[in-house]
């Protein structure tokens, strides 16, 4: 592995008197500035506990080193009843498990029009009140299938999915396709408009994409194309045009080759380019193949999910299995659309915190420093996002390195402990939904996931760490 | 004007002690560190001279002024017959004018399969007897035609162009349409495949992309694309992966539109897609446009070309017309391809220096930090290149950003007498051709004009000067 991780070079770490490393960088020796700070309160039990763990160190080394081996490949497009083997009447959404009395505006709104979609009420009232009374279909997270959907991630059968595999070990993930921005399910509405764009998406792009898909002679290398987005100004998560780019480059000669008529070829391809979004879709289940790579390592302190439903953030660890750890969603601080405000914002939402999960996104910053433009900040600050993520990550991915970091691979492997030590959060990018149902997107931004759900994964550690000598049985 | 040159904010110039530099660094003050030296020498009385001329700083605004304002659409794809009126026998090539006695071998390589493929000989032997004999037809440079070429720069009636305009004012420009990488005519190569290669963009890529442009209900603005590729890594002369891919996305859709066979439309979008270099021939007649508009200002000392020929390195100046100031092209400092090596490379060549005249390609190294590294430099390396290029410009381009340097504008509007001053050259990136005729590319690399172009302008400038009470005629 050449990750950071396993590095055997000197390296000066300089906690907090900034002059000496201002010092050592003007003679260029590399340093690691460390913002000292003591553990989040209430930590130190469980901390000494989990440190304790003779089977930490190497369950981390395990749990990253498989995430960093993990690569995904686009390997077909199909309807989510064929993909997923979703049955009418269920649905999926984003985040960790919830139901309708405690979904948020935008997940409602969602909701409401994918009963529409899929026939199951005729007017949003219906809709709304069919769900309310526990008639409207199942509910359950995406993770749980496999997959990943960006805001409130509403997937029903009808609607179309990539499917990504991991060429090593053919495990697969899913996300829907990217609808563009502005009014759209994704976002909570549901307009006419909104669900024919679906219904165009099912009836056209889906099968045009399908098509060129399986007419390549080799299949899409995401995890490429992420590591040259990346060069490209692109963080995967708030910022995926070149991705988007780059896809249309590897798809348009197919699309053309197919026997759709060219009206509709053409339509796709302006679709597809005007939306600089649309490759986010797939970024996420390349990086969900990644994160899940790491899962179920008995004393591994890596995070192998971050998802919000738009109530609450949860993060799942490679140590306790399929477990949510929760807290309440926080309300991003963004650049809002026209007039919109923070009033009109609803608390994060979406499965796409899995970017920042498997090192890109917020945590490559550095290379998007667009996107901290947004909200009043510049290249410093960009530098600093990624910085910190150093702190609380195991390792540097060397397939997907940042230019302005001097080639630096993205910080991977977020360490539960690290976060404890240091009190530092992981930064996630992310779009703002309006709160009411119906809204769509009012804006985009940035936000932290709550300590508490972190503390509790700590606690749920400690508790699963079995006695030995430095760690007698807890009373 | 936005540009640096006017701007009235007080600033920090530092000369050499980077320690208070240093530090105000680290209090955010901005800083603007100047590597003090004495003027090239035997230029002191030329400087007082130009120096001293009272037309000066407002030539130079002027000249400045309207780079900063032209701007490029793509109005038309066409054969050079047509687009320039090019009559059979007429060659044009890169860099100042040469004859055949004197032309480097790719610039021989070029002109010889540019007389197969206009059928004007029936062998290369024959093609360079009758070309050594000056029978093979008149050869001009681009320049002076209004349009650039890339390397050898070789155009013939037959070949197709790009044709660009200012809107503002209707100027218009040109270039060829780019090849690929490797054995390619530019690179002066003219081997079978090489021809068959031009034959093919000759009868399917040029009319696809004429009927695709002007299908195209709005005109792609070629300055736009600059701007953004500038935020994706490239800079748009070694580097233009961004820029092809959002050419791509601009015309695949009007490409699937035309009434062309889709086989042909699909092998449009390979090749296209195939070519990171393919947007050059698009931001080099836009760099084009804008330097032209700095021309033939009296008194002004701003560089509005820099083109080598393979023999001579030329460049020409506002103030002094159309007059050639040359000097013996360097060999470039780069990374080879395969088995090649120094001894390979032919002398600098090419037209594309038009783009750092314009202020990207080595100018806006900073977005780029990957071409540096080609050459065994990283990240502060590509800073430096930038930083050093604002010591020798008047001015910062507002429509084209760098964002690792906090979205600064692009350094514009060389001047020939800070070059003189600092003894600072341009930073020019290339690619590297074969020094014998037909072997094409052998690597990509950096390389600086001589600086005897430089000071032969400066003089030209001061003989040019008129006399005045601080400037007595001169002896």
């Amino acid at each position: 592995m050449a990750g950071g991780m396993l590095s055997r070079e000197p390296k000066v770490v300089t906690a907090g008197v900034a002059l000496l490393a201002d010092a050592l960088t003007a003679q260029a020796v590399p340093v690691v500035p460390v913002d000292w700070r003591p553990p989040v309160e209430g930590t130190d039990d469980d901390l000494v506990t989990v440190l304790a763990d003779p089977r930490r160190a190497e369950a981390n080394r395990v749990a990253v080193e498989r995430m960093l081996r993990s690569t995904a490949q686009l390997v077909d497009v199909r309807p989510a009843r064929e993909a997923l083997g979703l049955e009418p009447g269920a649905f999926l959404h984003a985040g960790p498990p919830i139901a309708w009395d405690r979904a948020s505006g935008p997940l409602r709104g969602a909701l409401i029009g994918a009963m529409l979609l899929e026939g199951l009420a005729s007017s949003p009232d219906e809709a709304e009140s069919r769900l309310a009374a526990g008639e409207g279909g199942t509910l359950d997270s995406c993770h749980h299938h496999g997959g990943v959907g960006p805001m409130a991630g509403v997937l029903s059968p009808s609607m179309w999915v990539f499917e990504l595999a991991d060429p090593a070990d053919g495990r697969r993930s899913w996300c829907s396709l990217n609808e563009g921005l502005g009014a759209v399910l994704r976002y909570g509405a549901n307009s006419p408009q909104v669900l024919d764009r679906l219904r165009w998406m099912g009836a056209v792009l889906g099968p045009l994409l399908q098509a060129a898909v399986r007419r390549r002679a080799s299949r899409i290398d995401v995890t490429a194309l992420v590591a040259q987005m990346l060069q490209m100004g692109d963080e995967g998560h708030n910022r995926n045009r070149a991705g988007t780019l780059m896809l249309l480059r590897d798809l348009a000669p197919e699309l053309v080759g197919s026997e759709a008529p060219s009206g509709h070829i053409a339509a796709a391809l302006r679709f597809i380019g005007g939306n600089d979004h649309f490759f986010l879709n797939l970024a996420m289940p390349a990086c969900k193949l990644m994160a899940d790579a790491g899962r179920d390592v008995p004393g591994s302190t890596v995070v192998v999910a971050m998802a919000r439903n738009g109530t609450d953030f949860g993060i799942q660890v490679s140590g306790t299995g399929d477990r949510w750890f929760t807290g309440p969603a926080g309300v991003p601080d963004g650049l809002y659309l026209g007039s919109y405000g923070p009033d009109d914002a609803n608390p994060d939402i979406g499965d796409s915190a899995i970017t920042e999960t498997a090192g890109i996104g917020g945590f490559a910053m550095a290379t998007a420093p667009a996107i901290v433009r947004f909200v009043g900040g510049a290249v410093p600050e960009a530098l600093a996002a990624t910085e910190r993520m150093y702190e609380i990550t195991l390792a540097e991915n060397p397939a997907w390195a940042l230019p302005v970091l001097d080639f630096r691979g993205t910080p991977t492997g977020i360490d539960v402990t690290l976060v404890a030590r240091t009190g530092i959060l992981p930064q996630i990018n992310t779009g703002i939904a309006g709160r009411v149902a119906g809204t769509g997107q009012v804006g985009a931004g940035l936000v932290t996931p709550p300590m508490e759900a972190f503390t509790a994964a700590l606690k749920a550690l400690a508790e699963a760490t079995p006695p030995s000598p430095i760690n007698p049985p807890r009373s």
